[in-house]
């Protein structure tokens, strides 16, 4: 294989190697770590490039408590918790009605970046459940126009995580549904 | 570098140089390369694992023409548009209100992997503008209860097409906003 061809296997693979992991050991995650998961965060495509993500790295426990609300109770036990938020409106008020999607390819880029470094996450939604969202609003003070998507606890994976096989041809149509 | 480094670095590489590409090499995709793009598409997380993605590969230039509504024109030039729907609501009818976030993860796995196969793409949103789903619904037949997300027209790039630099401290918080 040429290197051009090694890359872009690791590429797929990755992407196919990913999973959701909900525990983690106690090894923390590093700054440089979490820099890097940033980065791939805030490398993907947005609406207009309008890049209306925007994060909230937590470590503190009192805080990561106040955002583990039930289903997403392995946030408490995460090194580290994410945050990712959206701008729901441009400077002058106007609605961006794309946040949700740029937000979301952002998370991907994440959770990819994490199963590159050998890291464990699981993306938890917020939005567009009240009952999650106020709880992230209220813990991290977010602003007005700034609404928590989601939030993804990121560690050192603990036990054994498979990736599920998802590739179903029944759901390809061609041409025409 | 260890072979697990070179395969972590060539992902965030990967991550780091995906870009969005709008105009095409007259070079057909193949039949493999689209299932590649499917498969990583396929692969992403979604909410209760149910998978509401579903994917409609056109290649037919009258129906390619019928999807380019005006901003997307580019879906008409290139050699394959992908349309990435999703399942608003389970079989009894009960909402599903993940389904835009899994559409978008899937839509962004798919971007990566045309990346990574040297293809060229662009995520041209679809959902909610009715002004733009409305001809993918007629074009395309869909169900009433199968919305299109957003078109990805794939093909070889023309050009010189260079990534973005998105990096930004300023959309970082630590513990708190």
């Amino acid at each position: 294989m040429t290197t051009q061809q090694i890359a872009s296997q690791a590429v797929l693979d990755t992407i196919q190697a990913r999973k959701s992991v909900r525990s983690y050991t106690d090894e923390p995650v590093t700054p440089e770590q979490v820099e890097t998961l940033l980065r791939a965060a805030m490398a993907a495509p947005s609406g207009k490039n309008v890049q209306p993500w925007r994060f909230v790295v937590v470590t503190q426990p009192e805080t990561k408590q106040k955002l583990a609300v039930g289903f997403n109770k392995m946030i408490a036990t995460a090194p580290v918790a994410i945050v990712i938020c959206g701008l729901t409106a441009n400077p002058s008020g106007i609605a961006n009605n794309n946040w949700t999607a740029d937000c979301a390819a952002a998370t991907e880029n994440l959770l990819l970046a994490a199963e590159s470094l050998g890291l464990g996450a699981v993306w938890t939604a917020c939005y567009p459940y009240d009952d999650r969202m106020l709880p992230a609003i209220e813990a991290l003070g977010l602003p007005d126009n700034i609404k928590p998507y989601c939030i993804v606890p990121v560690g050192h994976p603990a036990g054994d995580n498979k990736p599920k096989n998802k590739w179903n041809p029944d759901h390809i149509h061609y041409e025409k549904w």
